[in-house]
């Protein structure tokens, strides 16, 4: 049940919103982002990107140019301070309110012309406005769904043994915590942690040495499953809202100490960003491919997992990018280093309908808001590695930023954003915004 | 800042709800432990457990027995159907409302005497009542703390290295699942899931034939605290609002074949079952111990862990136990059968204190409500064993049940209930309720 192609992803089409019809704006009126948004620490209001704009949807229903069941779920989520209501109503109503929206933001429209006449009411510049956490999120779960990922962790550990025979079998995941997730451009406090430098060492408590981010792709839930009734595959797409941004910020020396035999623990916990802006599954159906990571010689997926749809339209061509930018940068005005680029198609091995299907298997229940994230997004070649662990080799080929600065894991005052940007002959490219922290001492 | 013993403690106290007056009750008026029920499914309502009653507390303020801040909470709480905003005031408020409560309660008091007087309004029969989970679990954390449990599984799996090195330096943990959290009472269906039988034999997939419980121990946050703001283990007291049951449902043959590398996922996350009472840090007081595990040639904990009060005072004397019941047990009327019997504070390494300051020493924000628990509580000899993965030696030391009936692991209709209770001379006993489930297929 992958969503359809519609007149909403018409390639022609040009919002009244100018900076929507740029060539290199994430947020062409083909995208229609969901996000949460507010002005001067005033309340929370559901907004959709478009352009270098929030269109404030409280308005445009305080207008009346949205109504019926559409104008609800807005009112709901105002009220809810959070996207979960719409989440919850489901596919169908989150279709809905696309076409609405789109209609709303398109210039050949009579919608679109009457709004153009509020622009200074339904329009927010989105330098003015503080983006949050679009969701409440009441689980977060991690996988660990890129193959060049998991192999490059594996070779430095165990290079005997780099990819663990369940691999190909389970997409392996554990549970993160939910209540450090942060929105983009929220301060990341360098953690304190137990760390032993050696097996003859005494460990010792400190701040983090050797602190990494992690390029990941997030799944955001939309209509959850009662406890006991797990998700087919074949329906696990309508459960999906859409995707965003994920930073997973990871302290690697405290997580060597600390993570055996339970998996990652306080090296993770202390924040993981997100990127302000719900892509939705409609606005990404122009690009849904297949993976390009299982080989002919892999096992075929248990049939739990199997599914003709997903297999040939399970994946997503996302092209992902991280960015670095150090305190001297900054001060001299550099432009941002580019670290690593890469394609999620051609990184990961189990698709987002997968690891729903996976994750309610056992009867688990997912709630709308939910977070399923994908794991460092690692491609083959080392430009495409999406941590310092993997892209320096664990420190043992630093990259050299353009003041001259070396980099083996973050330094304080270092800024780290991520892209990720869908482009397909024929369509409008989209994108998602930044997911972006600076790490402080 | 250990929670202090006074007048609400003293073990002469009678209360005029006949029931609460009784040797054998968990719930004298000496404990005042609070929860959250419903009748014939109305909306949740918070109440204290009093003998084989429950006092309707949004009741107590409609009568205005209750005023001032202590209503409001009570209200506060009826309207968020959970006990967190109690949580959240800390414990000065939860304090004070525990002095008002016992007053209340009390057969030799002004407020007693007139509460009595509207027993009808007041009070619920536990048994004509839903028992709900009582707070709103953001987070759900579990530990490893028993080190009883932690070297039978290291032995069973790792001979040569039972006890992990960082074991006795790190109080390990991981991330649990807070969606499929439920209240004791709740059915739990047998999870499917991917196992494989050996390392030549192909994964499949189908129902756990592993089925285990966990007996643990959970820790309720109070007041939380910022994200970036450790709390110290000197203060970490003032962090918990009290402890309940934690039953964390296994399947061991999904465990084994999905946790590695990173850690436990889907063979815990389709069902825990928590005791429906928060018995509070306050009703604790007179039962606070010194663990009984650390040997003399172990290591000092590190300074973030380590507190002269912690020590002296930072664990907690509750006897456990498991009992079982086989569906042909019931319906011959059987009793249950005793698995297993021991003592929280001769099982675990660690303190719930120091599993608050370990948890927030990278600056992870908890909220009120978060549950921490403690892993299966062991203790050294095999009677006192938490789950049957332990007791029964992975299935090759059978139980045998009056019936007849062997157990290995657990089989549909099995019915596993646990315990808790704190005794001491010179005080009056007080337990924990039930926390109990029934497999279905």
């Amino acid at each position: 049940v992958i969503p359809a192609i519609d007149e909403t992803h018409n390639s022609e089409l040009r919002s009244w919103v100018d900076s929507a019809n740029t060539p290199t704006t994430d947020f062409p009126v083909q995208n229609l982002a969901l996000g949460l948004f507010r002005v001067m620490n005033g309340r929370a209001r559901p907004g959709v990107a478009i352009g270098d704009q929030i269109l404030d949807l409280t308005a445009v229903v305080d207008l009346k140019l949205l109504d019926g069941a559409e104008a609800r779920l807005v009112e709901a989520c105002a009220s809810d301070g959070a996207l979960n209501p719409l989440l919850a109503a489901g596919p169908e109503q989150m279709r809905s309110l696309r076409s609405a929206l789109s209609l709303l933001l398109r210039d050949d429209s009579a919608q679109g012309r009457t709004a153009r006449e509020h622009t200074a009411t339904l329009l927010v510049p989105t330098v003015d406005a503080e983006l949050l956490v679009p969701v409440r999120i009441g689980d977060y779960s991690d996988f660990y769904t890129s193959i060049h990922h998991a192999s490059n962790v594996g070779r430095m550990f165990r290079p005997d043994n780099a990819l663990l025979p369940n691999y190909k079998w389970v997409p392996i995941g554990y549970h993160g915590r939910a209540s450090s997730i942060i929105p983009s451009g929220e301060g990341v406090h360098r953690p304190s942690g137990q760390t032993r430098d050696d097996s003859r060492a005494l460990p010792v408590f400190g701040p983090s040495r050797r602190l990494d981010y992690e390029l990941e792709v997030g799944v955001i839930i939309g209509r959850g499953n009662a406890l006991g009734a797990p998700i087919p595959i074949a329906s696990a797409d309508t459960h999906i809202a859409g995707l965003c941004l994920v930073n997973d910020w990871s302290a690697r020396d405290i997580q060597t100490w600390e993570y055996q035999p339970l998996g990652p623990f306080l090296a993770k916990s202390f924040a993981t960003t997100i990127s302000p802006w719900l892509v939705t599954l409609d606005a990404l159906a122009p690009f849904r491919v297949p993976l390009a990571t299982r080989g002919p010689d892999d096992p075929a997926p248990l049939a739990y997992l199997d599914d003709a749809s997903d297999r040939s339209h399970g994946g997503f061509a996302i092209e992902l990018s991280v960015w670095l930018t150090s305190a001297p940068m900054r001060e001299a005005k550099r432009a941002p280093f580019l670290v690593s680029t890469g394609r999620y198609e051609s990184s990961v091995y189990w698709t987002p309908a997968q690891l729903v299907a996976h994750h309610t298997s056992n009867g688990c229940n997912l709630r709308p808001g939910d977070l399923l994230a994908t794991g460092t997004v690692s491609g083959p070649t080392p430009e495409s590695r999406g941590c310092l662990l993997e892209r320096t080799w664990r420190g043992s080929e630093p990259l050299t930023l353009p003041t001259g600065e070396t980099r083996r894991f973050l330094e304080d005052g270092d800024e780290v954003s991520m892209r990720g940007r869908c482009e397909r002959p024929g369509f409008r490219p989209i994108g998602f915004g930044e997911c972006r922290g600076i790490v402080s001492g």
